[in-house]
């Protein structure tokens, strides 16, 4: 039997890190930088003031002895610089000029009187008679933001591999830059098997069951970015389902996909379209050592028209989702470039026993309980109980050793979105 | 000078519960549920088979005195019963019928034996000689699924209120249902203003800057699920400003919004757009005892075509963004029916001191250290430092009395994306 381990290096291997794209910052979010964005300019790209006030020379308020002069003392307002003047002329010696915050600060001044330490100006600012009272003696430099102190241009402000949030997304914005090279999505060809299913919405016969898979692993996939391709619900029909494969690995075609998954057709039943299909093609099937999920494949399948890696997960909803959460999850993650790869991870103790098959690692569904700082199983092991995985937030990570574990044992948790 | 939480109120009490919409469950990710989902069928829906094996009479293995008959036994196998099969028939006394995992076990059998446990039966299944020998006495019950045993029909699988992921997703579809009923996303537009802003992809002129906030409030406001429409750049013209908005008001028509969210022209220069526009209109500008993001304004605009909340924010990027985080996130989790509205929090020691000023709360762009269990602020407090705020993965908040705090001191951190 496969370690967890060595199946989650197969699925691994199959996967190559995904080339760029250009993409404008409104549809980056949540991509990873395929470069180093460098800096193309200063930010601030000139020297603005933090404040509404007055620009002026300090040392025009100090004595020959550089101490401040009396105040108040009243100056000529020379110019109005509202933020955005693009002809903003030096400072007139002997002049304040008036000025808002981000405005550029007119060459010659070297400080900023706050409006509130001034009367706020009389007259209209730049015309004859206007006049600024000031009461307190500016310090040099404050309230000035200088060239560049943000940002130095040719300074590397987001490593390649940076996730795109707002912030990012903003910094780049100030940079003048409109679009990103990031990693292209995967695209992930999502196929159930099963003649036992029905679409939701039809009616359902006896001995047939809704089937809910295609669902859940394609919002899974769009949960991390992917983009899912949801193949039609596939009968246990081997040429079928081969075609819709072949269809996939179709290089050069808007069909053509970067992995194909499939839920069902793996276990060691009589008819198992997956593996029927699939073995000897460049897909090996194998027993994992972890439940749920036992039944697992994985590997390049080779078309005629193209090569196409395949992971084939169980058929069982809870063992898919597990599957996904084990394999897909972090493989997806580093091909489209992500550096964390795996959930948010505490150790936290039991608030109630549980039991483990020996030699397999356990996934249970899990709910965690933060006012005490407990975890507890939420439903039991059973595969097909996926109610109870919906009603969980964490999955609890039970060793192969252990085979019984008492509450208040410390035990590995993930914690779900 | 208002309190944040005085501000957060006014804010929130701007947005009511937005109304639900029916979604395909392919889109309804992230979505929040609006009504209680009832199971119509119980699930699963059929007793059916948890393995691959037999389905027997386990009383036909015992004696008259219940004990286990001799083993190796072998049986006729009366009939084949794939997954999917809709018209089994009940068992013949007797007889074993072959079946597989999820198929339905057939009126009479009570008990499945692994085909590990056998020996894999010789002949065609239902076919005349066909047998299989059973080398271990089944458990009755054991292996079966009863019909309902994950959801049982008439009770509530996922409550109003519950975020829709994968696992909720896939329940969701397991009981047949193909849209469900979710709160519809907030449409917010954005609008920047500054006659200095100059769009991401030009050339800049003296004195002017790249617009970022609206690019960072769209992505802030996309990353929780709403809808960000982005209003043409504004220079300081409060004609066309006004126009903006009327359009965004407008009852009924496809450029209506829900929420008007402005940056920049709110403080206490001479040039100030949107203060000019809105003062005595309905929206109330304030200060707010925070650092960053003082000057704040909220309100609902009258307009000829109908009332529209606006939320003004300070044009400062690191302002602007820390606003969003303290004010808006809340106010729109909470519209979109989510029951958890605030960042994930801790309380860390910092690494290293820092300063705050006196009554005002400040929120401090920082970086976690995960190995330490420490955090400490990364770059200073000034709201133009917009790499740095791309640069951290938490907020410290400092408290309004707090204006010097050392190494070690514990702080309340809210952890970013």
């Amino acid at each position: 039997m496969r370690t967890v381990e060595e199946h989650a290096g197969v699925v691994t291997g199959l996967l190559h890190r995904l080339p760029a794209q250009l993409l404008p910052l409104a549809e980056a979010r949540g991509r990873v930088l395929a470069e180093d964005l460098v800096a193309g300019l200063d930010l601030p790209p000139f020297p603005n003031s933090a404040m509404d006030g007055y620009a002026v020379r300090v040392s025009e308020l100090e004595d020959r002895a550089g101490d401040p002069i009396a105040l108040p003392v009243s100056l000529p307002v020379s110019q109005d610089i509202p933020a955005g003047r693009t002809d903003t002329a030096p400072l007139v010696p002997g002049t304040a000029a008036r000025i808002m915050t981000g405005a550029p600060i007119p060459d010659g001044a070297d400080g900023i009187v706050p409006v509130e330490h001034t009367d706020g100006g009389v007259g209209d600012p730049g015309a004859a008679g206007a006049t600024v009272t000031i009461h307190d003696l500016p310090v040099p430099g404050r309230h000035v933001r200088t060239r560049g102190e943000d940002v130095a241009v040719g300074t590397v402000v987001l490593p390649a591999g940076t996730e795109l949030g707002p912030p990012q997304l903003g910094v780049a914005a100030a940079l003048g830059v409109a679009e990103l090279p990031v990693v292209r999505p995967a695209r992930v060809l999502v196929l159930s098997t099963g003649t036992e299913l029905v679409v939701p919405g039809q009616p359902l016969g006896p001995g047939q069951i809704y089937e809910s898979n295609s669902v859940m692993l394609a919002a899974a996939l769009s949960a991390i970015g992917a983009e899912p391709v949801l193949a039609h619900l596939v009968a246990d029909d081997v040429t079928a389902f081969r075609a819709e494969l072949d269809r996939a690995a179709a290089v050069g075609t808007p069909e053509q996909v970067d992995l194909i998954v499939t839920s069902g057709g793996v276990s060691a039943g009589a008819y198992e379209v997956v593996k029927d299909a699939l073995t000897g093609q460049g897909v090996e099937f194998a027993k994992v050592a972890m439940q749920p999920g036992m039944p697992q494949g994985a590997g390049v399948l080779a078309t005629a028209v193209g090569d196409i890696p395949v992971v084939t997960l169980p058929g069982n909803p809870v063992s898919s989702y597990v599957s996904f959460e084990v394999f897909l999850r972090p493989a997806l993650l580093a091909a489209m470039g992500h550096a964390g790869t795996t959930r948010p991870l505490l150790w936290l103790p039991l608030s109630a026993p549980l039991d483990s098959p020996p030699g397999k690692r356990q996934f249970r569904r899990a709910l965690v309980d933060a006012a005490t700082g407990t975890v507890a199983p939420w439903g039991g092991p059973g595969s097909h109980l996926l109610a109870w995985l919906a009603g969980s937030d964490a999955m609890i990570v039970v060793p192969e050793d252990a085979t019984s574990l008492e509450a208040g044992a410390p035990v590995e948790v993930w914690l779900l979105d």
